[in-house]
């Protein structure tokens, strides 16, 4: 069970890399920036580390806050913090914001180191094994050889698998939340109608809107109305909003009448005002492209034979947007392997953001593999 | 099974209805239009008709085709004509544009008659009522008193149930396909995204883009690929395109790269030509409001009390915007009340869009009802 105590006041670091990094699109980054956070202290050891990877909205503020006055703490903090399930007393926590993101590592939106100016349209688009690789040079600059344990969730799941294909000797254990071995064609679908939201958007300028000072809101509104339909279950949906209207009656007009539309326009709202546009739109993108089986699940297995980490899988029972179905394939390709894995699908009503959510048993899960990984430093 | 005879080159003719209408928006029209096709004859006694509803995207035109150069007939042709399922040389089957239509009935894209100019975003918010409504005066106009079916797919099926509620004594059977009692949040929420998209693409110009002739393509683009991808099923989607790329590799841009991709630009874009983006606002607005039961599932059984048609219920497992849980929602409130319910679950795999689809065992439960209805005239 998590408890109360926070991490308290942190503070975000940045990684310099001024060693070029050759991504899968076959550009080169000459140098570029990572942007995180640490909880806990690395013991004499450097074997304590565990590295959380984030998903399509997410960034390095897993826990704490940076001031009193911040409302909320980072995403994670229901799980990461002194005496809770990932337990800061214990482990040295890392949480990086990824490549191309858009709270402050190298991104769209950063400058490009040569041209001194912004990148906009012209960061190129980065990949799940790219993100591995980036993560890689910042554990290496921290002293840190082997991780205890990449963790993450849906996209930052896909980082853990990647981490244990990439560099099997360097992690422990992966810990795979509510993910995917590969997208299918209707989670491409979806990506690609919040694509098309923002490309279509006339202030996406190609991109290139940052010079113009108009952002493709827009765009980005229909993206995560969109994500979020498809991040709750439908009988979440139906238990917290069902046919619910504000008013007394409806008005025939096109306002937004039901609680359901209200909640999701208040959400979008809030995010096309945060998350940048094109940062949303590579994050999709090494979505769709992560496939470490090469569209074949069956070739799985041979994928998995050089992975040398053990493994947590969660699955979620209303998640249909990475469905239990799709953890099993997982766990399926890693026995195959005679891989130690544990399983859990976990019954929870709230989708896909049920990984997010301070569930009693999933937490318990995740503070028990800790402990046993805790164990055995 | 359905045979390959064709009703032929059909026609289209209007109803003009200078009675006026009163809508549940409060508004009254005036007078209206509604375009219709008929296909087969009226008997003698004027009692062998099949009122055929269409959903959110449907019109008027089932069956047949306007010229031989047409490519494709109408869009239930291979349900509708001599000797298929709903056969014409045994029934008078009537196809109509609902009132908002973008088909040639009044609706945004019309004239207003008092005006004399475009209705635009004037045209007001019509209602699965306010259409049976307008159904019934048409079916006077030919001296049809009481329809030996009403039968629709989708929302089409929803204008079923609402016949048998609100004219119970003018209809012998409802066959409801695909359908549900109301919309739940998640199908609300679907339809809130495709509204945002319009209402918020520039060239919506608040409805009023007929006089600028600048029609809001974007929007309706984002609204059709996300309607196409809750018609079909995940299975569907993946057993068709899967992962399958365009080319030989992906090219790390955003340009489309996956067959999915593809095709859902490529329904997007014909229908963004074809259809009227003020209609399809309203069309969604219909399906949000339908809601005989008010919300109370277990009130729907109260409301199901007046009715005296029989019912054929049909559902597809693969749908996953109507499941079969919705249908068999109806049912019970049917069998509540001791009402001649047949119910048929089909196995397919295409999703919602099965409805459209020619399925054998489908086809053959419509062909037995049809069958059994004009047994019984």
């Amino acid at each position: 069970m998590s408890k109360s105590n926070s991490v308290g006041i942190v503070k975000p670091k940045t990684f310099i890399n001024s060693e070029p990094l050759k991504l899968d699109c076959g550009k080169t980054l000459e140098s570029y920036e990572l942007v995180y956070e640490t909880y806990g202290a690395l013991n004499r050891k450097k074997n304590n580390a565990i590295l959380v990877c984030h998903a399509l909205s997410g960034n390095h503020h897993l826990a704490g806050k940076y001031s009193t006055k911040d409302k909320y703490p980072g995403w994670w903090d229901n799980l990461i913090g002194p005496g809770k399930p990932l337990d800061t007393n214990k482990f040295f926590v890392i949480g990086v914001n990824n490549l191309g993101g858009s709270h402050g590592s190298s991104g769209p939106k950063t400058l490009n180191p040569k041209t001194k100016k912004i990148w906009g349209s012209k960061f190129p688009v980065v990949t799940v094994p790219d993100w591995v690789n980036s993560q890689k040079a910042l554990i290496n600059s921290l002293g840190i050889t082997k991780l205890a344990g990449v963790l993450g969730g849906s996209l930052g799941g896909m980082q853990a698998i990647q981490w244990s294909i990439q560099y099997p000797e360097c992690i422990k254990h992966a810990i795979v939340i509510a993910a995917a071995a590969n997208l299918t064609a209707q989670n491409i679908a979806f990506n690609e109608v919040a694509r098309q939201s923002i490309l279509t958007d006339p202030d996406f300028n190609k991109g290139d809107y940052y010079i113009k000072n108009q952002i493709p809101k827009r765009g980005l509104r229909l993206a995560r109305m969109l994500g979020h339909i498809t991040y709750l279950s439908d009988d979440v949906m139906g238990t917290k909003f069902g046919r619910k209207i504000k008013n007394k009656s409806v008005k025939y007009k096109f306002d937004t009448e039901f609680e359901i539309e209200s909640y999701l326009n208040y959400q979008a709202d809030k995010f096309a005002n945060e998350f940048d546009a094109n940062t949303y739109i590579r994050m999709t993108k090494a979505l769709d492209y992560f496939d470490p089986a090469q569209s074949n699940i069956k070739n799985l297995s041979n994928i998995f034979k050089k992975i040398r980490a053990e493994f947590l899988v969660i699955s979620f029972t209303s998640d249909w947007r990475f469905s239990p179905d799709r953890s099993k394939e997982i766990v399926k390709a890693l026995l195959d392997n005679k891989i130690k894995t544990s399983y859990a699908e976990i019954h929870a009503s709230s989708g896909h953001d049920a990984f997010l959510m301070n569930d009693a048993h999933y937490h318990s899960i995740l503070e028990n593999y800790f402990k046993k990984i805790y164990k055995s430093l």
